[in-house]
């Protein structure tokens, strides 16, 4: 039987409030899961089904101690859970202490001015990771980056990106690095565009872009050359276009 | 006041069954529903505020017979839209006649082998929109393209990409095209590939990739070269940067 006060925290983790009130966010899914099993992050509690606490339990109980082991039925962790149907269970896990901001870089790192869709979110740090990009820095304004959504549509890339909040134009007035901000047809195509061994890549919001401050401190405008009729892509989308195309511009060798 | 046989048309039209019955399907919210207005797609009925009525009159009465558009509350249009706040309307529209499978094409086609998001087929066409892509093949089981998910996440793209159904495997088998196949990796790297100037660019389900019947086909298996440690790629997000390199590589004039 799961404690009724662990199923309640793992519901109000679901929130915001809760999770920087606590600390704490949530991981779920067989997927997720599993890699925070062989990750280095501190898991509080699990809540598991019997068959994925069967099938996990010698990297469990290396991980965690028997008492924070919750064997539940798949309706009682789809109940606390953000997924519809939750077949393998959900952990608690302790947000990572906060690191000093990167002021240099050994590549690059993704810039993000106000993202407000956690897809979106989950989906760039994906992007990041596939690309090797280990650093995403978010504005005050983008949605939080332990919001379960982006935990999910991350596939487990959020435990290998290292996620930044900072005010984007105090920021990027300290660092001394080439910042490509993308835009709708104004610079260079990536096409054609001769990236720098290290940089920045600034996206926009979803609906209104790079917003005035931030576009001020662009020290290189680039945009997604267009073939046909679309106005605009969507933003997850357009990050990774950027990423392959620097990835192409500045590797020799790719695999 | 709006019918409530009207109401309950526009509801029905969520789920599949009933678009299949009455050749209808919705497009709802402001971007989509301007730009179907000033397309040749046959709207049968306009439900919208009375805000975004006035602000497109003139081209809602050069499309709609007065009967045809009804004025709603802004709840009554969410409560049956699907959007949880629909503040500009739903359109209900016919959908376009069942045109003839095509054999040879101009450029490029995506072939889509059991899409099941909704989400990331929307998406998908709004990228072959971006690169001057307008044909996407889908196999039965990939869902349906008139699902309000896809249409929304189309952005009007819908509109100008056409969407047909076919068995794979009996359509691969007659089209002489290259069949670039997206694997992850295997074969050849976008990056260094040499695309021919018309070609099918096939891409899996979210889950199982390319099904082994349909694998067959391929002449050409192709990969999105990997600089990190994600394992895989979204398959919107694979479509967006295989249409990209293979538009830079066909392409000498890009904008």
């Amino acid at each position: 039987m799961v404690p009724k006060k662990t199923l309640k925290l793992v519901k109000s983790l679901q929130l915001k409030k809760y999770r920087q009130q606590e600390k704490l966010f949530l991981v779920e899914g067989v997927k997720s899961i599993t890699e925070l099993l062989i990750s280095s992050f501190r898991i509080r509690t699990l809540v598991g089904t019997s068959v994925f606490i069967d099938q996990h339990k010698s990297l469990i109980s290396k991980r965690l101690p028997e008492s924070a082991i919750y064997q539940a039925k798949e309706s009682d962790i789809s109940s606390v859970s953000s997924f519809k149907n939750n077949n393998a269970g959900v952990a608690v896990v302790e947000m990572p202490a906060l690191r000093a901001l990167p002021i240099t870089l050994l590549g690059y790192a993704l810039v993000l001015d106000n993202i407000r869709d956690p897809g979106n979110l989950g989906t760039i740090i994906r992007i990041a990771d596939w690309y090797g990009i280990s650093t995403v820095i978010c504005s005050p304004e983008t949605t939080d980056e332990f919001h379960p959504k982006v935990i999910s549509a991350s596939m487990g890339s959020f435990l290998r990106v290292s996620v930044y909040r900072a005010n984007l134009t105090t920021y990027l007035q300290k660092v001394k690095l080439p910042v490509y901000g993308t835009l709708v047809s104004q610079g260079t195509s990536v096409h054609e565009l001769n990236f720098a061994p290290q940089g920045l890549i600034l996206l926009g919001n979803e609906s209104e872009g790079i917003s005035e401050p931030v576009k001020e401190y662009i020290t290189d405008a680039v945009h997604i050359p267009q073939f046909g009729t679309a106005e605009s892509l969507n933003v997850s989308i357009a990050a990774a276009v950027i990423c392959d195309n620097m990835k192409r511009n500045t590797t020799k060798n790719v695999g």
